[in-house]
C-alpha cells in the first residue's frame, strides 16, 4: 500500500464526531458519496469556516463568529435578566424551550477543583466585574443538577449575594410526562422535599 | 436576524449525515468546536477532497479516487474469482470479514424494474463484456437476501450460465451466535429447507 485510500481517510476522519464508530462512519461516508455529494461539499465548507472563525462572545463567552453573539448584540434582549449556564448547548436548549428574553453567561464548565477548574477558568472574574459595573436585576442559575453543578450554583449565589442581586434557580423535580414509578430515587426525594404548597386563592408575595 | 449564525449553519449542515437528527447535530457541532477543532479541520479537508475526487473504478465500479480501485489495481488479487455485490459497503464488509483474494464487481443497486433500475443501470452490459473477454473461473454472488437481491442473483446466474461460468452464492441461514428462538420465521424456514447433510467421513465430490 502506498497512501491510504481517500475513502478510508474519510471514514477515519468522520470518527472524530462524537457517537460515531467505525460502522456509522462507513455508512456516513458512503451515503455522502453515493447520494448526497452536494450536502457533503456544503458540510465541508461550513465546517472549515466554522472551525476557523467561531470564537467566544466577549460578553457572555458563548460560541459565535462575531465579537458579540446574536443574543448579546440583540438590543431587544433584556439585560436586566441574566441566566447563567454551563455550556453553549444549554443556551440552545433554553432558547428552544423557553420564551426567556434576557441574556446569558456561559461558564464553559463547572467548578471542579480536582480537575483544576476554579473560578478563573469559568470567567467568574469577568462576571464579578459585570456585577460591579452593571448589576442585573435577577440572576437565573441554570447549571446542571449534578454535584459539581450544584457547587457551582452555590458559589454563584454567594457572589450574587455580595452584590445584593436576587438569585433564582430553575426547578428540579419529576419531569413532566414522567412517572413517579420510573423516576430515580434522588430526584424523587428532592421533589418530595421541595414540595410547594398550592393555594386555593392566588397568593401575593 | 441578518444571516444565520455560523454555528446554526454548521448544525444544519451536519444533518445531511444519515442518522443525525437535530440533537445529535448540535452535540457534534459543539463537540468539534469545544474539544476537537483539529479533528474538525481535518474532517472538513478530507471531506472536501473526497467529494471532489472520488469516482468509480473503471473495472469494478467501486468508489475510488483513482482510475482503478486498490483491489483492481492490486496484481496479487486473483482475477479468476469474481464476487458480485450490490454496494461499496458490501466490499468493505467482505474485505473486513473474509480472506477472499479475488476481485469484486459492484452493481451499485439491484434489479428493480418498478424503480426503473434494469440491467443497464447495474452495469451488467459491462459485466457481460467481461464474461466474453476474460471469463472468471468462479462467480460468487453476494447480493443481499431480499426479494430484489434474490431476483438480481437469479439474473446473474442466468448470465453466467450462458458463458458456462460456475456460480456460487454465499450461504443464508441462522447467523452464528444467533438463537433459533429469536431468528425470524423466513430465515428459519430457509435454513431448514436448505439443510445440509453432514457426513461422518470426509466426502469426495
Amino acid at each position: 500500500m502506498t497512501a491510504q485510500p481517500l475513502l478510508e481517510q474519510l471514514i477515519d476522519a468522520l470518527r472524530c464526531l462524537p457517537g460515531v464508530g467505525p460502522k456509522s462512519a462507513q455508512r456516513m461516508a458512503l451515503h455522502l458519496l453515493e447520494r448526497n455529494r452536494e450536502g457533503g461539499v456544503r458540510l465541508s465548507e461550513v465546517m472549515a469556516q466554522a472551525m476557523q472563525e467561531i470564537g467566544r462572545c466577549v460578553e457572555c463567552r458563548d460560541l459565535t463568529e462575531f465579537e458579540r453573539c446574536g443574543i448579546c448584540s440583540n438590543q431587544s434582549r433584556d439585560r436586566r435578566q441574566l441566566c447563567i449556564v454551563e455550556s453553549p448547548v444549554d443556551v440552545l436548549a433554553l432558547e428552544q424551550a423557553t420564551t426567556f428574553r434576557g441574556v446569558y453567561f456561559v461558564l464553559l464548565g463547572r467548578l471542579s477543583p480536582l480537575d483544576g477548574i476554579g473560578p478563573a477558568e469559568l470567567g467568574l472574574d469577568q462576571l464579578a466585574t459585570r456585577f460591579e459595573e452593571s448589576p442585573p436585576e435577577e440572576i437565573i442559575v441554570a447549571t446542571n443538577p449534578t454535584v459539581e453543578g450544584e457547587a457551582t450554583a452555590y458559589y454563584l449565589q454567594r457572589m450574587a449575594a455580595k452584590h445584593d442581586i436576587p438569585v433564582s434557580m430553575i426547578a428540579h423535580g419529576v419531569p413532566l410526562g414522567g412517572e413517579l414509578e420510573y423516576t430515580d430515587q434522588t430526584t424523587l426525594a428532592h421533589a418530595f422535599g421541595t414540595r410547594q404548597r398550592v393555594a386555593p386563592e392566588p397568593v401575593k408575595d
